[in-house]
């Protein structure tokens, strides 16, 4: 019971964040915004005991970090491009994939294992994109190893490759994605947290 | 010296398996066709000991391997989308990454670094896209689990995610592009095999 609810809750939060997002960005486009989904409530987990992290120049607060090992990290995101958009980052601040340890890799990547499986359950799907920017001219936009975790469901992008698109644009200061709040992503993160 | 000389051979080799393809696709659209680039003599490297290996459905001669562990493989590509664009992959055939045992994917990914140190040296480039299509609604063309490893160069793409694009269309049947030839493939593995 209190993992469907924890599934439903992040489905429906995360959906609601996307609906308001996409009401606004229809807004600025000067087209008639629908009506926003109404916020769903956050879920009355108990308070984390996660610590928070450093992603980058980033303080990541405990309340947006759903799942954690000794040198291993996963957080909600600010601006997902699709629902159960995630990273997943080593607790060390490293720049580039190739200054991990070998403990390190195997760390992050059987936590990637973890998460997908996690995400693709909430988003009731078999595939995902897993990928890493790995430096600048890659697409990196803070310059710490993230793995983006995205869960792919039938037809959430018109070509399936799209998807990278929104991955360019997803830290962009200038894209007119409004980010979520931080009650959205503690909701969020909350719900996930159980799943673990 | 000899390393050196692998290097060129490589960039020289992909740099002309390019130019020849795109040779093609210009004359398939009905412009006039630049003169290919002459395909370079292939290495006189031994021949190698690599026994082959199983991707999804497809025999892969030990000729396109040029890296393995005892759980992994790297192999040279029919289609690359960028030079020195290459796959590593788990020896199992396993369709899903989270398919995958622990020891599985410390390993693969281990691997991932080694072969994105020697591609960004013999590319001289720091940045690198790290990509699994996970499952067929992600974009998986072949079922069984791939890391796309692509060097990534200034201006290499208009955009820096039209890379993705190519992507999708790396393995599509239907595409105008001209997969590269036995023995391209060959040089090609033959030169980096002794970068490791």
């Amino acid at each position: 019971m209190r993992l469907a609810r924890a599934i439903t809750t992040v489905r429906s939060t995360v959906r609601s964040a996307l609906a308001r997002r996409h009401s606004i960005e229809r807004a600025r486009s000067g087209r008639r915004a629908p009506r926003p989904g109404a916020l769903r409530r956050a879920m009355s987990a108990s308070s984390s005991s996660h610590p928070g992290a450093t992603f980058g120049p980033i303080d990541i607060p405990s309340t947006q970090i759903f799942h954690e090992t000794p040198t291993t990290f996963a957080l909600v995101n600010l601006k997902p491009v699709v629902p159960g958009h995630v990273l997943v980052c080593p607790r060390r601040v490293a720049r580039k994939f190739t200054d991990l340890s070998d403990d390190e890799i195997g760390d992050l990547w059987r936590t990637v294992a973890a998460v997908q499986r996690v995400m693709e359950r909430v988003y009731d799907t078999t595939s995902s994109t897993l990928a890493i920017q790995d430096g600048p001219l890659a697409g990196q936009s803070v310059p710490h190893v993230h793995v983006h975790v995205l869960p792919r469901r039938e037809g959430d992008f018109a070509r399936n490759d799209d998807v990278y698109d929104e991955l360019e644009k997803w830290r962009a200061l200038d894209d007119d994605r409004a980010p979520r709040t931080a009650e959205e992503m503690k909701s969020e993160a909350d719900a996930l947290r159980v799943m673990f």
